[in-house]
């Protein structure tokens, strides 16, 4: 369950992005989440997602040429990191928090359960606005994507869950959606979780998810919704390993830059 | 407009399939087609999609192997020979038509508007069966799908279409429909024509669909169900080429074989 938002104050916009997001030309996402850190905003950085050395590095130089105050990169390594009072305090004292692209099970096996994960959705309860790239998306809601096989259709078995960060229990995530043709294993995994919206979200596009739920979409692909809010026949409990599942009566919603969708309502916006 | 189906009698099915259909195993699609066309029927098989020379022989050789009485091939070349009485004198006699795979673009301009068309579509609408693979089944819908690019977002201008058979105008059907990536297709398709359903159909798969407009599936695949009647959102109008469209309020089945889905209703029945 996500952290509860204190009375009176708004909880903190949750931006995924699908991936290879623009880093060099217009930089039209990660602008508009630098600016919803505020004035000269420190945004802390967390690589651990990643393998590459200089990854931290690249998002630090971006946001800093962005006018931010400071971008420090916090390169939590193994869950002992996350218990680190220095670390802590500075997640505690930051304007917003960027996670970048990886491996998402990296993510959340350093991350999950630790104080920094219990830090960082608090201070999203609180009003922290929190962005993340491919696997920093994916670690978002409090069921996450960890793995699947390629392919539209939906397949018994194709789809591995695991426990994400838990900024949302409304959604579930999948990115590169577009790329690397995803949509059977979010379609599987919504077969498993059918409470839950999901997203699948191109590269170089993003989800602004506001305190009020309703998100907004940036950046040059779509942002592929499924609700399976009125589903009513999934195969999923009788399937074999590998067949092809029934799963009927899903809405869908195809949004490109600029759409809107309401995830209380569940409902596309004008 | 579909032919009318005189009073008293039911229209015949209509059985497309995503292409590449199993020939060598359990040949449990042709077997269910064949089935439906009768004892010791006549299958007539129209290999005109096809620039191969032993495509209507192969299905020939599957037919007769399947104790049809006659399989004979009728290889319409150019739009003269679909005025042949004798073509169409075989065809009046026969109990069932199989089209092959190919190209779509080749069987809707060679057979589109001759006799032959005509005589298919009144047939069926008088009960023969009608069976077609890949282009064989992309043609049957009064609109084609001709061609279009790969990947499941729909973009504006990313498909074309062309006037098919008409078999049937409450459908469009897109083919090798997992394999070949096209969801984005076969969405941008009904952006165009939102007052049909999409069946988006993968290899080895088929709907057979009913006299009563209820569709089964058979095979190893899936059949993707996209329902535009609701949708109350698109921007194909206003985009531009090559950009992703809004697209909102779409109703997605997915069905494995068993599944079933009437086109009246618009409804997945368990």
């Amino acid at each position: 369950v996500p952290a509860v938002t204190p009375h009176g104050r708004s909880r903190g916009f949750i931006v995924p992005i699908g991936g290879a997001e623009d880093k060099t030309r217009e930089l039209k996402i990660l602008h508009r989440f630098a600016a919803l850190c505020g004035r000269r905003p420190r945004i802390v950085i967390i690589p651990t997602a990643s393998r590459k050395e200089d990854t931290g590095k690249i998002y630090q130089d971006i946001f800093l040429a962005m006018d931010a105050l400071e971008a420090p990169v916090l390169a939590f390594n193994d869950r002992s990191d996350c218990e680190e009072e220095f670390a802590l305090q500075i997640l505690s004292d930051c304007d917003g928090v960027f996670i970048t692209g990886g491996n998402q099970l990296r993510l959340s096996t350093t991350l999950g359960g630790t104080s920094v994960a219990k830090l960082l959705r608090k201070r999203n309860a609180e009003g922290l606005p929190i962005g993340g790239t491919s696997a920093g998306a994916a670690i978002m809601p409090e069921h996450m994507i960890s793995s699947g096989d390629e392919g539209p259709t939906p397949r018994a078995g194709m789809v591995t869950l695991a426990p994400g960060l838990g900024f949302s229990n409304k959604i579930m995530i999948d990115q590169h959606f577009s790329q690397r043709d995803r949509l059977g294993r979010l379609l599987a995994a919504l077969a498993l979780n059918p409470f839950a919206v999901g997203l699948g979200i191109d590269e170089d596009t993003a989800a602004f998810i506001g305190p009020d739920n309703v998100l907004q979409v940036e950046g040059s692909g779509s942002v592929t919704i499924i609700d399976p809010a009125h589903t009513s026949l999934s195969s999923v409990p009788d399937a074999e390993r590998g067949q092809p599942i029934h799963f009927t009566d899903l809405r869908l919603h195809l949004l490109a830059a600029g759409g809107r969708f309401d995830l209380e309502a569940r409902k596309a916006l004008l």
